[in-house]
């Protein structure tokens, strides 16, 4: 298997973006990483998405953004995971180079949701339809579900959770790509409406638009494109039950744990050796959940990490110091890219106020649905 | 790169499958190939699918169907290409294993079309929503323009359009697992209904539901599984502009001839060296239109195929010795896979009565929407 580098990104500001189209999200990220690669063609184009055809009626995107890029004629699918449909994609595109089949793929990530279609029950469609959402569950009423486990095993309060917001927004708001530029407080997390108890409005990622992409080649032809690429020493990935009946504790994650071990194991580091993470926080209890899978806490032990400054910048393990989902935004294919994209800037050293210090290793996990699949990718600064 | 086989295939009947939900489907089509195979576990599953989202609402179908197929933890992600989805699935499953990352993988693809949804309208999500879908038109409306440009340009024919049902219907009589095991003649093609002017009733392929699944593995693990492994000797892809307007030439498919010029260098042989080919037989002009971008025939010259033999079982080049996607069945997203599963029974001498003598090499020639993606697999029987 050829080693495999990242050694571009472009990425739109995330938001409530009326003005653009899910074509101009895509042509505007995946502009701006040739730009930066000076590439003007690619192999392949592998487009992460989760429901283009539910939000906007349109399917069939690997053609499109290829014409619309100005590409037609390049090899160019969709992949779809739900909210990890970005890390699929990457895992995509990091095959297409690691086989031999491509030299240069762009693997981006695009959703346009606040343009029409029920944004709720269109993410419901990320769950068990007949076992779960034809009963009238969302996905904020899954998450509280896990939440409440979690409160029950282990003691966390609503408090624990609001600390994750507070941190994220801290972070989020040194990024300019952030949908929410603004710092928020305990009591204004705690005040917030409650949408699904124990969660409240401020505990949810929000509705966003936009794109993400990321050129990979083969790491001995990186230097063509950049002087600092990006190695990719792991790209894993395991799945779950979908629905939470059938899971054995629904206060961890399985298939974060798995993918983790198989990443870990790939890339001969631990939890340890980590520098910086970027985790799936699609609300606040799942970053907690998922910086337990990962090994940076005992499980169980999620609920401080946040508080006590462990995850926060500046801390022992740096967690989501793009703002993660919950202050950067969450335009759902578009994620998983944009978290890599937050890992490959901090590695090479390019990540501003947010910059890690001396960060050499870090990690992005992606996560589809209430957790049934997990996509990991480790990097590492070469 | 590794090379890569097909060691076993599973299949679904197709048709109207009002007893089989989108789950049961899979199940069965990736437990008989898992049965072939006498496998029992897999490194990961990548399933092709259309738009589950819209037609049942369902996205997320890899951990979905891993679980259901009760492989909970194994990595599985959805492909969509639109009508391309099942090949652009196989490719993934390829490269999982071309790159050494997996040993043994499940390419599958699924769709259940009969369960709810405007199926016209969701499939119209595949051609370009702004600058066509807005506007009005389907499916039918696109290919019959390309129907009325390739007879103004070459004189083709209703009756030359017509031909090529009666050989699939007459290949798809021979098939069990056909949606219409019929043979029509052609004054019932001539007499059917007009949908869109040149194209009736049954120049169309029908609404189907059904799945389909392979079992890839390296081709030196291959004898672990079968005594007749077929080899994978090229993948490829290849994207056109999206709209028809946007078209140098509405009468021939450029992506159709890119990828099959990718995959003929890959695989180091031409048109001539095929001995069976399945294409992508949406409407009855789609059929003429591939047969001419694969080389099979000078391009403009493929309206006479199906009348002279040419590409019928006896023929030079059988074409479709399945019934192709108007006799067999076209579940969007399995399509893909089950064009494989044709060439692969034909290559290892198990098509029953619609077996070609001695064929040893076989192409697989995957469609999405109007032509704007294409996937091309040439397989070799080793």
């Amino acid at each position: 298997m050829r080693e495999v580098a990242i050694v571009a990104a472009g990425m739109t500001k995330f938001g409530e973006l009326w003005g653009s189209s899910l074509r101009d999200l895509f042509v505007e990220a995946a502009s701006e990483a040739l730009t930066m690669a000076r590439a003007d063609h690619v192999d392949a184009i592998v487009v992460g998405n989760m429901s283009a055809g539910q939000f906007v009626g349109q399917e069939h995107l690997g053609p499109l953004l290829a014409d619309h890029l100005g590409m037609a004629g390049t090899p160019a699918m969709r992949v779809e995971s739900a909210c990890a449909s970005g890390g699929a994609a990457l895992r995509v595109g990091f095959l297409e180079v690691a086989s031999g089949a491509c030299d240069l793929v762009l693997a981006a990530g695009v959703e346009k949701m606040n343009d029409g279609g029920d944004v709720t029950a269109v993410l419901a469609t990320a769950a068990d339809q007949e076992n779960e959402v034809y009963h009238g569950i969302t996905f904020p009423g899954l998450y509280a579900m896990i939440a409440r486990a979690h409160m029950t095993a282990h003691g966390t309060t609503a408090e624990d959770l609001a600390a994750v917001a507070v941190k994220n927004h801290r972070h989020g708001a040194l990024n300019p790509k952030a949908q929410f530029r603004r710092e928020v407080t305990l009591e204004e997390v705690m005040a917030s409406s409650m949408v699904a108890e124990p969660l409240r409005l401020l505990h949810c990622s929000p509705v966003s638009d936009g794109a993400a992409a990321v050129l990979l080649c083969p790491l001995d032809q990186a230097k063509r494109y950049t002087d600092r690429p990006v190695k990719i020493r792991a790209s894993a990935a395991a799945t779950a039950p979908m629905a939470l009946a059938d899971r054995k504790n629904l206060a961890f994650l399985d298939a974060v744990q798995l993918s983790a071990q198989r990443a870990y194991k790939l890339a001969g580091v631990g939890p340890a050796d980590l520098h910086v993470v970027e985790v799936h926080d699609c609300f606040t209890i799942a970053e907690i959940c998922c910086i337990e899978a990962l090994g940076l806490v005992e499980p169980g032990k999620g609920r401080d990490a946040a508080r006590s400054g462990l995850t926060a910048l500046g801390g022992k393990v740096p967690v989501n110091t793009s703002g993660g989902l919950k202050s950067k935004g969450h335009p759902v294919g578009a994620t998983g890219i944009a978290q890599v994209i937050e890992i490959f800037e901090q590695l090479r050293g390019a990540a501003g106020d947010r910059q890690v210090k001396n960060a050499r290793i870090g990690l992005a996990q992606n996560m589809g649905g209430s957790g049934a699949s997990s996509v990991i990718h480790i990097l590492e600064r070469v």
